[in-house]
This record gives structure tokens, C-alpha cells and sequence, in this order.
């Protein structure tokens, strides 16, 4: 029990942050939009979802009090321009980092709610904010749809999923290295598979049909 | 004297929560949007202008502490799902539940900025922020022209009376559920007599007239 | 060295929030939106970035403890409403006073920042936060592009210019009224200049040329 994470480690928290600051900059790419733009967008995307964390639990974001959470902005903004620039699949790259994202800050923000003792209940809440804040922003920000809520698309079923197994485990003390590679897994594989095989939850309101033509949101 | 609020009651906070997430659900309804987008939205509108009202305040968000903020966005989501199946007209029903939402949120936000000692001007304006948050949140993240800056509409004055009438009211130690009663019922007439009547504020500028076509906006 | 700033004055606070707050009027008096909407917007533009800062820096923000906050905003869509019914040239006025704002805020934020004993790498962070917070605010509330994010523009460089020269003064204890005027002059030209003469950074990916088209952002 002496491998039971008591909180989220920082290099878990800042893995997730490079996997959202590369969808971020990835965006910028296909959006054309420059390079200080690239880093901006990768700070937000990365950054984001644990300011609106912190900001909740009324503590000074992890972002403001650590430098190193500068890092993997900085990383992505520069991997992505020098390796991304004959790719052409940018949406599939960017859903996959992005899922790669949702799937460790479910977890980190979950485990750092019931760390600061949040009941559990809103702690899964804090973790699906957590996980889907960050590319919320991207969305509005940037003036796309947001995935979130693409009703062709499944995106905060698996972060929900995430969370509520993350705070079961560490109530049961039992959230350590090994089955977090667990819930991580299972939920960037959730999502992966919703998005390629256009998994769908029912509409808001039950009996109708969908369009055929797009909604315009 | 002893029936006046103190602070702002937490049965009203939910009604206000309860009805600015079926505005939400509706809107999740009209656009299409699946059902866990609707609970996501729901809980975007329901519980947005608190969380900010709290943030600002410096202290934990209601909705993060007492899990009963949960239900109302919940129970917002199942309702619409399954009793406006066969309502065609969201967008009128969407403006009713959505002024109630303000009219009992422009209260909430202001008694609970007064109880934790901000001065009166401050209170107003808390108690505006949080009424018009939620629903302005709701509509940039639906990609909705803002209610909040249509021209041909008047949405942020009953707000701003109501969160005014209720810091006079409360300094005077009279504000208590008689007279919280007749602020919402006034709020309320006002915001739907403005939509129904189209009433008008004058534009930015002095001396300019509408264009007739729409501004883009 | 007993002119040095220990923190930033509140009249160059206020007078960031004017310069940001005429911003927001003139945006709400090209897009046609009536008086009470260019109120909100002041005030949002003029406000945002400065309760984003405090917000993360865990203090009640300013403007909900201090009323004189409240004044630029009301004097900005006064003087709109008044002041400029016959000038057609919204654009090139709204740029000039959003860089003023800019130029001023960059510092404040860092200022406060580095005053409340955050590290002067997160304190340059959070100064260019401050600075770009309200304008991107103010275009993502009225649907336009983020000025942030126009990749033919040059906008985030001038403040993170400005946050780092203020922190590097103000760490080797020189940040006073002559220094930060200085470096207000600085950080206005070098953005008026880039907007003037639409100096561009490098896209996000090596090698990419520029579409032609707009890139539908």
C-alpha cells in the first residue's frame, strides 16, 4: 500500500500537459496561425484545465508557483514546427494527443480534489472539469465546435469514466502507479474508439431523429 | 425582523440552478446536441454563474462542496429529455426558464457577496456577474450570438435592478421572503415584457440608427 | 530608490482599465450593440484581466473591493456615446487603445505578481495573462477573431516584452515612474508598429507558406 499515490505526481500532471499543449499547437498548425500564436494555444490548451482546477480549490495554480509546467508548451510548440511540417492528418494526430490528455487529467484532477478533501462525489466532477476544460478553451478560443459537444462524437463519457474509477480506487487505496496505467488506458482506448467508429449517445430529447444535415453549432 | 436572510438560502440557489439548467437542456435540445451534452450543458448554465461568483469570493464553489448542486442540473436534463419531446417551440420556453434563472440569481449572487462583507457597490455588481455568467457561458460555448449583447433586447437592467433593490433591501434588514418574492416576481416581469415587447436600449453611439439587416454579430 | 515601485499604483491600474474599457465600448459601437451592452463589454474588457490575475493569485479582485474600478468603464461609454458619433474609423481607434491598455496592464500584472512572491518567470507569465486576458475576452464575448490569433498581426510579443523588462527592473529595484513610462512607450510602439506595418511571425509549422485566403479562423 506504500505505492498508493497519496496525490498526483507532477511528471503525471506535466505528461498531461505536453500531450494538450501538442493538440493545441497542432490546431494552431492547420489553423495557420503563427508560431507565438502555436505557443499560446499550447499553453491554454495545457495549462487550462488545471488553472480552472486550482482556481476552484482556491489554491495558486501549479502553473504560476512551478516553472516547470512552462516546459511542455515550449516542447510542443517547437516539436510541432519542426516535425509536423509535412503531416498532413493533423485532425487524427490532434484527437489522439488530445484523448492522451483527457485520460491522465481525468485522473490528476481527481486525485488532487480528494487530496485537498472534496467529497467524492465532486471530486469526479472537478476531474471531468479538469479533463475537458483545457480543450474546451481550445475550441472557443480558436472559434471551432466544440468536441465536447459534437453529438457525433463521444468525449466526456470516457473522462466521467475515468474519474469515478480514479476516485473508487484511491478511496480503496488502491490508486497507485499501476492501475492508473490501468484507467489511462482504458480511457484514451474508450475514446479513440468512440471518435473512429462515430459512437453516438442519444439525442437531448428523446424520439427525435437526427438531421441529416448539420446542425450549425 | 428575525425572518429577514442572513445569507442567501440554499433552497433558492438550487431553484435558480434548477432553472437556468433546463435552459441549458433546451438549448441542447434546439441544437441537436446529445444527452451527455445536455447534462453538460445543464450543469455549464445551472452552475457557471455561482462558480464564478464563489471563485471571486476566494471560497471553495457551492457546487464543489454540497452535492445536492448536483440534482438540479440532473434533474433538468431527464425532464427535458423526456417531456419536450414533442415541443417545437424551445426558443420561447428557453427565454422563460432562462429569466428565472436571472431573476433569483441576481439576488443570490448579491446577498451572498453582502454576507461575506463586500461593500454594496460590490455586491451589485457580483450579483449582475453572477445572474448574466451562467447564461453567457451557455451561449459562447453553443456558439449563440450572446442574449447578453443583442441590441434588440434588454437582458442585463432587470438584473441590475434586482441585484440593486436587493442591497438596498438588505442593508435596510428587510430583505427576507416576502420581499425576495416581490423582487423575482419584478425581475422576471421585466425580462419577459422586454423580449415580448422588443424593447429597446439606445445604441453605443449617439445619433446612429439601426441598420436594418443584421450586424454580424 | 524610494521612488521604486514596491507594488503596482492603483491610478496606472485604473488607468489600464480606461485605456482597455474604451476598447470594449468602441467594439460594441461598430457592431452596432446598444448602450447598456457597451457598459457590459467596458467593463468586461477593462475588468477581465485584471480579476483573472487575482483570481489565480488567490486575493478578491480588485474590482469587487475597490468601487473606483467601476469609474473608467462608465466614463469610457460616455464618452463613446458622446464622443465619437461621427467618426467611421472604429478600427484603427480600437487598436490604438487596446495596445495603450496593453502596454500598461503587462506591467501591473507582473508587478502584482512579483509583490504577492510569485517567481519572476511565473510573475512574466502572469503578466502577459493580464495583459491579453481582456481582449480576449472582449473578442471571443462578441464573436470576432481574437485579435490574440490573427496570424497576420503581431499582439502577444509586445506584452511579454513589456512583463519581462518589468520584471528584470523591478528585480534589480529601477521599476519607477520614469522607468515604467519607459517601457509603456516601448511595448505601444513596438505594437502600433506591428500592426501598422503587419509584421508577422513564423507560421507553427516550418516551411508552410501563408494561404492566400483566409484561413477561416
Amino acid at each position: 500500500m506504500t505505492f498508493a499515490f497519496d496525490n498526483s505526481p507532477v511528471w503525471l500532471d506535466l505528461l498531461g500537459v505536453f500531450f494538450f499543449a501538442v493538440s493545441g499547437s497542432l490546431l494552431a498548425a492547420r489553423k495557420q496561425i503563427d508560431i507565438v500564436g502555436s505557443l499560446l494555444l499550447a499553453s491554454l490548451v495545457g495549462l487550462g484545465g488545471g488553472v480552472i482546477r486550482d482556481v476552484i480549490l482556491v489554491i495558486v495554480p501549479a502553473a504560476f508557483t512551478n516553472p516547470a509546467y512552462l516546459a511542455p508548451p515550449l516542447l510542443a510548440t517547437v516539436l510541432v514546427f519542426f516535425l509536423f511540417s509535412s503531416v498532413q492528418r493533423y485532425t487524427s494526430l490532434l484527437i489522439l494527443f488530445d484523448a492522451a490528455g483527457l485520460a491522465l487529467f481525468c485522473m490528476t484532477g481527481t486525485v488532487k480534489a480528494l487530496a485537498t478533501g472534496l467529497n467524492p462525489v465532486a471530486s469526479v466532477l472537478l476531474g471531468v472539469t479538469t479533463a475537458v476544460g483545457g480543450g474546451l478553451l481550445r475550441d472557443i478560443t480558436a472559434n471551432e465546435v466544440p468536441e465536447l459537444f459534437n453529438p457525433k462524437d463521444i468525449y466526456a463519457l470516457p473522462a466521467f469514466l475515468g474519474s469515478s474509477l480514479t476516485a473508487v480506487l484511491w478511496v480503496l487505496g488502491v490508486f497507485n502507479v499501476l492501475t492508473a496505467a490501468g484507467i489511462a488506458a482504458l480511457v484514451f482506448t474508450f475514446r479513440v474508439l468512440a471518435w473512429r467508429r462515430s459512437w453516438q449517445a442519444p439525442l437531448a430529447v428523446r424520439g427525435w431523429h437526427r438531421r441529416t444535415t448539420d446542425s450549425g453549432l
